[in-house]
């Protein structure tokens, strides 16, 4: 199978690892021109569950795509939410009509960019519990186990949403066919509409906030409106549920002193946040829908202004 | 006149200087203990328009003022707003039937605190331009000129607002009644309201959060729920007037490099917030009134939140 993996961080290329491993014609696409000219010039290097590995799988940068010459069967997107309709555009040489379309990115409503450029019938979105961490150019690290979620938006296309899950599958990524994936990203999304940008904007981290006695009033007010909208796209969270998960966060003993990756992303690392496809999604959703988001609008705003503050890149 | 200064910090330490130079009979109430032995032994020191003052003026602990025989015939408050509760049951012996209160805090709403403590007929509300700065204990500084606006809340008693006017003038403080001293005091509340909390919490002088691209959205937002709160105690303000004196605010030429006070006292000092009497006073009347107001109620949960983080005393 024709695979383009696009956004090669250490996730992509976990997965274009994995997949070149198990036969598949993978190649990968990114902005960051020094992995590209490493992986091509000594492969794709990766401590893998501690064995070093190497692969050999081309890379091409996505502004300098004219001369590739590669129909794609499934391109798996991994790009940061902010850089999916560019590379999408890059892309557009390589997808025709019956090319699948997977989205792993974090965040909702990405499907809205994806069906300027696929078939809406051609759109998977999924979720994967797999991890991976960059270590430089052309090299990751890669421990541990994971899985992938995955469901077909267009309706009777479970066929292809199986096929793709095969090939992930024997690819040993644990891939399955959900029937209730907008739950799963709902639910994942509500984690970060609410973790990601209250300790960026607080300067803190999940425990500490997670102590303030408005945590939890707060919380409440950003997951009603998540829900809110939701429920208008025939998807149904509990909400108690939902809130004990985020509770879960705020614990010390296990993920609590830990700073969420939007803070990495804006306060350690002056780059521009995925704000606007988290709580933003649901401020463009909720004015569709007639539904009033006033907390995820002012977080929206406020993380926006420090990012111009700081300028974040 | 018998008159209490309750809150004795750089301004109440000027209207006392300037009432007890003019000959009236005036005491000051404060809780910082240092700056009221400093004042009883040495005097309250001044540099006054560049000349060295030194007032002897009674000075009592809040804490301690069992023994204190005063009947006072007007009482002036400048605590912090977090204080006035606790200054008016202190002061609770020294307050009789006839007692004038005079309020000079920032933030709306004291009214509703001091009327526990007072006839409401006997409440005036005023709003002051001088200014003074605090030196050490038992040593302030006072440049420059202003004045006061001051209006009784009891229907008809514009005669107590005149004679205290009166007095005051008398003393150079440039007293006037007013007929609208809800709508200055609502103004002076917008700037505090959006300024305050925002550049607080996105940790910013007002001229770069100004400069931001969501600010004039923030903003409005902001002011349209004061404005909404006003206009049900019929207070009606001209929203475009009030928006451009914030802009105002974002002026790099005057005051804009300035970081407003709520910042000195949180981020600078560590110190609890007035928000409960700015954007937390709009919350509590909208609920009052049945109107909504979303973002002073995430904003003052927000810089709670900051408060608690940063365990601010």
């Amino acid at each position: 199978m024709n695979i383009v993996i696009a956004g090669a961080g250490a996730m992509g290329s976990r997965f274009g690892i994995m997949l070149k491993q198990a036969g598949e014609n993978v190649i990968l696409v990114d902005g960051w021109q020094q992995h590209i000219d490493e992986i091509n010039q000594n492969g794709l290097k990766a401590n893998f569950n501690g064995k070093d590995v190497t692969e050999f799988i081309p890379a091409y940068n996505q502004n300098d795509l004219s001369d590739v010459d590669f129909s794609a069967d499934l391109v798996i997107l991994f790009t940061k939410a902010m850089q999916l309709d560019n590379m999408l555009q890059s892309l557009d040489n390589m997808l025709g009509k019956d090319t699948i379309v997977l989205c792993l990115l974090n965040g909702i409503g990405h499907e809205d960019v994806i069906k300027k450029y696929v078939d809406y019938d051609n759109i998977l979105l999924g979720n994967t519990m797999w991890t991976a961490g960059m270590e430089g150019p052309g090299k990751v690290t890669l421990f541990g186990n994971g899985s992938v979620d995955l469901q077909n938006l267009g309706e009777g296309k479970e066929d292809v949403a199986q096929k793709v899950a095969d090939v992930l599958t024997n690819a040993d990524l644990n891939a399955r066919v959900s029937s209730d994936i907008l739950t799963s990203i709902y639910r994942k999304a509500c984690v970060n509409g609410t973790m990601n940008g209250l300790c960026t904007i607080l300067d803190s981290n999940m425990a500490d906030f997670g102590d303030t006695s408005v945590a939890n009033p707060i919380v409440q007010k950003i997951v009603s409106e998540f829900l809110a909208v939701a429920r208008a796209e025939n998807v149904f969270l509990d909400e108690e549920a939902v809130i004990e998960q985020i509770n879960g966060c705020f614990n010390r003993e296990t993920i609590g002193l830990h700073h969420p990756s939007m803070y990495q992303d804006l306060i350690i690392n002056n780059r521009l946040t995925e704000i606007d496809y988290i709580n933003g999604a649901i401020v463009r959703k909720g004015k569709e829908y007639g539904i009033p988001t006033p907390y995820c609008e002012f977080l929206t705003q406020l993380i926006h202004s420090k990012e111009e503050i700081v300028e974040a890149k």
